[in-house]
């Protein structure tokens, strides 16, 4: 067996029988799915090589194709069970070129297969489907109808299947390692780019059984008044005695993600941190039950930002999205939000990362868990101590 | 003096006249620039906010303009030294929601400001300007006109300034260590998971003076057959006796990068390896020569190309590409390639990844450098020894 293959092809079959009943219903004759996680999903497809255009066709036939650059057929070869006809590469002189796109050659292709001026779906607004992508299309298959499809893949991949679990069960084994090896060594006065280097070796280590995959988002850190903000990443600024400083980061496994945050003081913390700790464990503790089939994500958080406001505490933006497999830049599923307009209906086997992470002026707090849900109410990925962690 | 600002106010200034001066020529009122390298270029910019919908606005009255989600504003508080009213939000509602996007809220921003029916240009081909964000504009600004500007600011930053060359440099010193550190510890055996870990380690480390920036592409470890796939990232497979491996790799220093790729073999090298091995390093010594101003990028592809001929090897896929300031997915600039149909003529302070990967059927060979155009030739950034890495 290809060790790089990473499902059945029972669960890809379903996985592509998903996918065809929804372009079906939209009336989409052949999908272009560019988003490299939704690539990956339907076919196993896995290679840093997004950063030029690429796709997975599918066909309302049920073919399957993979287009990309010439040297990465090699890795589709290797990395997915479609046959070699199915696999098409695109010579090396469309890449970066400005006078010559990758979907023009694959307007030719398109074609070719009878495939020209039929209804095309399009991810107009997933990773990498640049405006230039679509104008090509547009330029080059002038019969062709196209349909919106963002997010349609991405859609089907929320309820995750037992073999997904596992997956992000062993991304939450790392995860749990992880945070033991930043409790060893994180100190005052250690620059955070050293501490940065500590979270990488533990996350792509892993555990002696469960290799770390890289994360589609790197180690966020943010230390003192830059915890304000809520995407910096590191430099050699220091680590300082009497401050918090929180991190945002995930364990992975084959490319499915368990992201996990929390904050660490340095010193004894003060009662600020220490009443927004004691805010967010309870508001997380109150709202898990609700992560139950039939729950809107609406309703799980409406009970979370209600509780908050008891608390004194507002946050306005959401707090938190779906998880899985992914790619940079996110590892987000970019469907459902829990935020109080989305009705969305939960399903046993959703996973979310609840992200109730608070930014304020000159400091941030966060304390998150990665979770399934399930009939009882939400199942933590990871076992991480849900608390503010302190060193002296 | 902010710590997060890396360049001098006059290098920022240098910058934006090299900007505007691009846009007026293509008779653009306002530049709406999406790719998260050119927002860092001309403002500083720098946070891992790219999987969210922002860009830096460049008026031609030269007004600059960061625009992105709300939690991010504090972010481009501390890394720009744009006016808190040049730094605009929107509500987090419009986050990845199919009922609402960025870009429709930017309409309003832009009609307000009286800049709704000029000419504006757009990223068409850059990262994160998708299909969607071109419709929304489109619909919301029916009067506007819309010029494609890819590459336009891109292109601004082909010639490096001496503050751009010494963060390359100490770029260098990182990746310098980080081969030390692969040579110590690689070895038969070891999971390749725990490679990449010691690479990360090393990268993200640093030096004492110089702390490790993340690269914009992670680790990519080719080994045995693999290697014949140019993009495949690492899982919990071993290094193996008598096999070869390829890294791609890159130091990292205030998101300005050196890469440079070396292959290791575990055992006594086959004949193979080592006629390939003699190959590249004669055409590169040949080829750095022509690395001077007044040549063309094809003019340099074209001798390498040509040499390795002689010694019986073909390459159909461009052989360098410029390289600086970036973020995922790439680190190159994707302006120039070095290929024999591009004519862009080469200038002093040019960097370029000079890229001679090989890739065969069941095996691959990358032997690269990062370099300087100078008058006497490409000067090369680090200190790699340039051979076939031999651990027995």
């Amino acid at each position: 067996m290809n060790r790089r293959i990473r499902f059945s092809s029972e669960e890809y079959e379903v996985r592509k029988q998903k996918a065809l009943t929804a372009m079906i219903k939209e009336g989409i004759d052949v999908l272009i799915v560019s988003d490299p996680s939704n690539m990956a999903w339907i076919t196993g497809y896995d290679g840093w090589s997004f950063y030029v255009h690429q796709c997975v066709l599918l066909t309302a036939n049920g073919e399957v194709y993979w287009y990309g650059r010439g040297i990465d057929a090699a890795g589709a070869r290797m990395t997915t069970t479609l046959s070699p006809e199915n696999i098409i590469a695109y010579p090396d002189f469309y890449v970066q070129n400005p006078d010559a796109h990758p979907m023009d050659y694959l307007s030719g292709i398109l074609t070719d297969k009878g495939l020209g001026n039929t209804r095309i779906g399009v991810e107009s607004d997933n990773y990498y489907f640049s405006a230039k992508a679509m104008q090509s299309l547009q330029e080059n298959l002038p019969n062709a109808e196209f349909i919106p499809a963002t997010g349609l893949v991405n859609w089907q991949r929320n309820v995750k299947s037992a073999q997904e679990l596992e997956y992000m069960r062993r991304a939450a084994r790392i995860i749990e390692k992880t945070y033991e090896r930043v409790l060893e060594v994180a100190q005052p006065g250690m620059r955070k780019n050293d501490l940065a280097a500590e979270i990488y070796h533990a996350s792509i280590k892993g555990t002696e059984e469960f290799y770390g995959d890289y994360a589609a988002i790197v180690p966020l850190i943010g230390t003192g008044a830059e915890a304000a903000a809520s995407h910096m990443t590191w430099d050699d600024g220091l680590l300082e005695k009497d401050s918090g400083a929180f991190m945002e980061i995930a364990g992975a496994y084959h490319r499915y993600h368990c992201p996990i945050s929390r904050t660490i003081y340095f010193g004894e913390p003060t009662d600020e941190y220490r009443r927004v700790e004691g805010t967010i464990q309870d508001c997380i503790e109150k709202t898990l039950d609700w992560f139950k089939p039939g729950y809107t994500c609406g309703e799980v958080a409406g009970v979370f930002f209600e509780n908050l406001k008891k608390h004194g505490y507002e946050k306005d933006n959401r707090c938190g999205y779906p998880i899985g497999l992914s790619y940079p830049p996110d590892w987000g599923e970019r469907t459902m939000s829990l935020r109080n307009e989305d009705r969305t209906v939960l399903q046993e086997g959703m996973t979310f990362h609840f992200m109730p992470g608070l930014w304020f002026d000159d400091w941030g707090f966060e304390m998150t868990e990665s979770v399934v849900v399930t009939e009882t109410g939400a199942s933590c990925l990871a076992d991480v101590p849900r608390e503010l962690f302190v060193k002296h």
